[in-house]
């Protein structure tokens, strides 16, 4: 494989920034250097085969997006980005990892489910990818399935307290789950959302005529996030396993997360990009069906109640740790109309995964988070919260050379015209303009985007095994 | 100057580990590569002065002590180190950077006060040193000098709340300081305790016939830390000032620091070894006047109130950002022995600036920390609070060659038969046994210390210029 | 009906203490007076049936107890105080109401339940007694019934978050039921603690052979009521209902009341005399299977941890409202080894309705709480809480005539050698002395007990119907 | 003296209300009795000299504000209300009971400051009258002096953390203060705001042409004076203390006080009528100079951050005990007027001692607090905070007949046309309408007021020497 010397940018960490050069070769990252492309009197430049100038730009590590959800099945439907369409929007936005999630269903096989996972994803991804495990019925036999996860090179896995007779977990079987978790290593993550509670609101809201996407929002009420998270938090507190609560949007949960982390437990949170810049009243309350747009799990919440504002917040007192997208895309015509009549049949979720890294980097524009944090939350603390770092999170000799440059003094509009490269036919982001450009992406040595557009291919992308989270204390 | 290859180690940052190679060129370093000491086919061993084996040890980035008192003056006495002894300890311990406190003193000239310290230091120091300035008399004159401080390098300062008619400032001087501060980008550096307080308390305990060590911490009781820090915290809101409360050791003053940061404050804090070791039962109530060993302020407090495990999971949660010293020793005889009859006249302060980086890196071998958490407390994150990350504080390319080989199969025994290198005639670690040890110090490419001793010389330290800080949010 | 003048003591009330006369004219309060007997020359002493001399005593509201379940069949068995027993029992002890539960079960119909225990009671009581309604089946058939128990004199309803397949409400029914009671007025009552998760652990720990009372206490972990109560707060907020938690024991449960309540919800919580005494380590843990007598749920929880201490406390702040008994006795042989084997098969309960005036008295003898905090607790905030006020939990004119001479120069000696007077063969509170008596107890005009002993009688206690709850803000 | 039945109302205390009628012997108190003006077949109705109808009323206890400053010597001024106009004033509204603040200045003796108190209001006022004693010069000798307060009838003592020169006490003071506070069982009453940050904001508006009332507002930042509360709660938890915090108005104080409370310390605070209604925009911000009419300390608080919101639920949580008025009226000629050109210089003070009953009752009316809360904020507490509960604060036999006849169905126009009682050209309250009216009022059995009009007369009211506060836990 080739070498390439990235030469004259400023190569940022979680921690901070310094003037470097980048030599890669073959695959990995072989030297971070001091500029000026000479060492020990040898000249680099002209000993690789390429140099790559990032002059007046951020050299930084690929970004690790650790919440997908490529071809999910969902409600009648399935996500409609699948891992080539997905993966390759990804790489179009400057992320070079994503984490998706195996889907086991009560009655079904851990291993099934999974293998289900790996037919779809393997050859078709332009970027290196791993997998969560969803269990989505837990019981005897996926308790002790559990236990092959980790050689596998699954250290993470989902339960949900939402969606009674779909993923729903009682919390009995979210008890058991944890326990097993915390012999294992395995990371908890949760979907934190009182889903009885949630879909009696919703029937009760249904039949008294309040059918559009806004009464999804009603009927998912802040304290019914806030309730699950705190639930989430005590039975893993008896278990003594970690959690990770997912797509985190209320500022009373991310309270919930401040509480537990000040009294030094190992619970984390992420958020996603439409929780810190979208809201209940401007997405969701669009005129008509609109809004349907914008129907996820966890809902937009209220911009008059201030969860944006104290999301952002969050990022910055690391209340919250890290974004993802909770990337779940699905069509409007024919997918998200499915819900026309009754928002409970919308399929829930909006794609953003092209997207996280701009819009993140709006943010270090417009003062919310510093440069550092930037990397941090994008890139750093994914790779170690899923036990990738070394690999990824992080510009480093023997790292993947997965690198993405990014310009300060660039401008990307999202979605204007249908420019995006994800399998939408439409946008969440419409209209919306970043101060920055992702300039250049790389994947493991080689160039997926440039000046001269896209260059990756189906099949690059290979499959991770992760170690146990690198992230606890 | 030479060229060194630290190969075979193991470099550790505040994210992650990574096998890496560290080469060195004259004063900095010149790249982190992946190991094996070949790049592009040039064989970088071969090409170097010296090659240094690391094998199966950390590399890291020395540290940084934030809070030193070489020569002090203080209760009629002054603290046992000079710069020359002071910096030589700090060496031996893998401290290569300290910054240290000039002091203006009511009255005196800021620039006075300064330039003193300069003289004290200039040609004496083992290892790079830096200010912050001690403003002891807030007047019109010193908040004009305050404007002066970022172009000396100086770009934090410190106030007391602490010692009426020593260095205490009132409220209005602490307020008028602070918005000259936050005008100029100052840090803020604050000894929170409620003297004019604690004074009364002490003069009734003498007068009761309370006057041994044991004393000096019910005088200095935990309620009076807490209240100021508080007071500091509101004080810095009101004027939009960044705050660094220095030497927190009461767990409630920790809960205040843990309630401005969850509001987003930008509010710090630092803790030292001693209040995380020891404690007012055991070593203030040593029998006889033992204790005045350990007399120092904010002092060592009561186990049996949990304040010192609360402590540990304070560095846990990042309530607490970092560990300094308050390096300022005096000896017992004829120091110390000054308040045998009055724990008020016992001068303030512990040495320990040689053993901060073992005796937190006992912290990793106990489970109390992590090993990234080590970097970051001791090294990476006072780099980046005072202004001089990019040159110290990580190993990275460009920075100064400041790099500590740790070997975490070593042993160290503190204190044991004065084998110390401070310059007083005990030491409060005395039969500290810490299973960890400082094989190589090097600082801007020469090497200090390693298995032959002590190659360090007096002068070798350069004075450092800081930028402001880089930890603000 | 005769009239009886009290003289000569200080009556108490949650306010305050005076010294007054209190003049009964047959079943109410006539009159409260200043002392002397005399009124506008009227020399009442002498115009009375009956003059008892209260002098140097407190005249106080006859105890209130809110939570006792006489005859309730629980695990294959039944508490073995009768209405008439169990009222006789308390009468003795200066409570002169009781609020039972009636119970519904799934399947049942709400309106048998209650015809069930009205059946038990009438004719039978010693005094006045109303009626909760457990609704052990929440469904279509239970919600509409509910709408008729407010002119049944019911107004507040319990549900259970414990005790799957028994009397277990998921959050789905639970919501439904809080939005009925929100609408209808009903106080809604709240046994906290997360059951399909402590019937996990109970079965783990039985499998693991720990089968004996103490491991009660730990599958019942405190985090489990802590969450529990947590839920039930944000279920209660998102329907605007009122919300009572029954006996809470743990200090991390009392944290989530007092957190809603600083919130300004309408969320209340009672304790228990067990939870402010006993202990798991003392009681629970008592050798061989003696713990038994005091498995109750919640479980007595561990000193070493705080709780007691912190429940006197939160009395005292009123994040804790007031005490009731949870009354629920099971004798030793034959019903409490049931469970001689397997924990899980020992009846829930202890039998204090006879203690709790005295238990609590003792609170103001130790300095816990004030006097008047003592006639609050046990009588006027039960009396407010549920709807009772004005006839019960205050000795004022209109008032029943329900009071209690209490001498805090006397002594009581609680159960050496059996002299209790429930239907139990043992005693929980065996060997503990009181420093204070129940001299007089009088209920609507009669004297139940004096000095020369017992004077009540099964039927003269009558039904209370009860208005809305009266304490809510 | 004359005997009087108020019959036919009901009668409201703190816990409850209950249709009775009220005997008055004298001065005092002599019976509650159940409706219909018969006892034991005496006519009571045909014994009495007088007969007042209740009817459709509540009977409540006189009012007790315990914040007043008559003829308070204030920046070169004095308040406008002397004894006789402030007492008469406050019978018109239903205030039965004032507590005013005698004053002691450094380098003046306690006593004179007391005798010259008694001096001014002996035979002057209208309603019964107590004294706090302000210790404006903590030394040796007034905290000697503090010694003979209780024997003087007054259990209370003020200091200041504002005004410093004039009133200010710095730490030392208010510790030593304080500690022989605890020791006498006096309760201290705080004004807790920083005063030496305060003044140098002040100075810096004004030098900056920011000379009008509204910057009064500004410059005494919420921030100091959630600051001082925090320091005021710490200095009492050195020493043990009991603590009051005076009028609070900012959310954040509220927010220590419930902090301080939660953790069971005698911790309490008063708010006024002025931080319930009125906001820094509406008022401080009028056009022109009129702001002056609300220049208060602590100030009116920003509508916008829901201080005052937040204050009526800290009225409902009891996280707030009480209200008083802080009574200090000035006329806008010639007095307000003096600080036209600077707000430093406008005597601070609003006149509201004659509304406070029924400004409070409005909030009933509104839903704010329930009729027993209106009693218990108003009178109860007040009573027993300072130690006249018993006398005052309660309709009981034996307390003196200190009553009202609240009309809830009345109206009371406040200020329009000045017609209001206390000596001042203007109203802070011109146009507030109330829905409710005070019928009648009643001093140790005397009528002050009826629909006659006003009876009272100087000289009627009698100093009253309180015992030590009966609110302590």
């Amino acid at each position: 494989m080739p070498t390439t010397l990235i030469r004259g940018g400023t190569v940022v960490s979680a921690t901070g920034r310094v003037a470097a050069d980048v030599l890669v070769d073959g695959e990995t990252v072989a030297a971070v250097l001091a500029p000026g492309s000479t060492l020990l009197g040898h000249d680099l430049a002209a000993s690789v085969d390429r140099v790559l100038d990032a002059t007046g730009r951020y050299v930084v590590p690929g970004g690790v997006d650790a919440h997908t959800h490529m071809e999910l099945p969902f409600g009648g439907t399935a996500a409609s980005d699948t891992f080539e369409t997905g993966t390759r929007a990804a790489a179009w936005g400057g992320t070079t990892t994503i984490i998706d999630f195996a889907v086991q269903r009560a009655g079904e096989r851990v291993q099934d489910g999974l293998a289900a996972w790996h037919a779809k994803a393997a050859g078709r991804c332009a970027v290196d990818y791993a997998f969560h495990q969803i269990i989505g019925g837990v019981d005897d036999d996926s308790l002790k399935a559990m236990a092959t996860l980790v050689d596998e090179g699954i250290t993470s896995y989902k339960l949900f307290m939402a969606y009674p007779g779909v993923f729903y977990a009682d919390d009995a079987q979210i008890l058991r789950a944890m326990q097993q978790a915390a012999e294992l290593g395995l990371l908890t993550m949760m979907h934190a959302e009182n889903g009885p509670a949630i879909d009696v609101l919703a029937a009760q809201l249904v039949e008294q005529g309040r059918t559009g996407p806004y009464f999804h929002g009603v009927a998912r009420a802040w304290q019914l996030e806030e309730e699950a998270t705190h639930r989430a938090i005590m039975l893993a507190d008896v278990t003594r396993a970690p959690l990770y609560v997912v797509h985190v949007s209320a500022k009373q949960a991310v309270q919930q997360l401040a509480w537990a982390r000040d009294a030094g437990r190992n619970v984390f949170g992420e958020t996603c990009p439409q929780y810190l810049y979208l809201s209940l009243e401007e997405q969701l309350g669009a005129p008509g069906f609109e809004g349907a747009k914008w129907v996820c799990s966890t809902p937009l919440r209220a911009r008059a109640e201030g969860h944006q504002e104290h999301m952002w917040r969050a990022l910055r007192t690391n209340d919250v740790q890290m974004v993802s997208t909770d990337h779940c895309p699905f069509c409007f015509k024919g997918q998200k109309e499915l819900g026309v009549d009754d928002f409970r049949a919308i399929p829930n979720g909006i794609g953003s995964v092209e997207h996280r890294m701009d819009l993140m980097y709006q943010g270090v524009v417009t003062g919310e988070i510093t440069l550092e944090r930037w990397v941090e939350i994008t890139s750093t603390t994914p790779a170690r919260m899923f036990g990738l770092y070394g690999r990824k999170g992080v510009v480093a000799p023997g790292a993947d050379a997965d690198l993405v440059v990014y310009d300060p003094a660039g401008h990307t509009s999202i979605g204007v015209g249908a420019t995006h490269h994800m399998n939408m036919d439409h946008s969440a982001w419409e209209g919306v303009e970043v101060d920055g450009h992702v300039d250049l992406v790389m994947s493991r040595g080689e160039v997926l985007v440039d000046a001269d557009g896209y260059h990756g291919r189906p099949g690059h992308g290979r499959y991770l095994r992760r170690d146990l989270s690198q992230y606890l204390v």
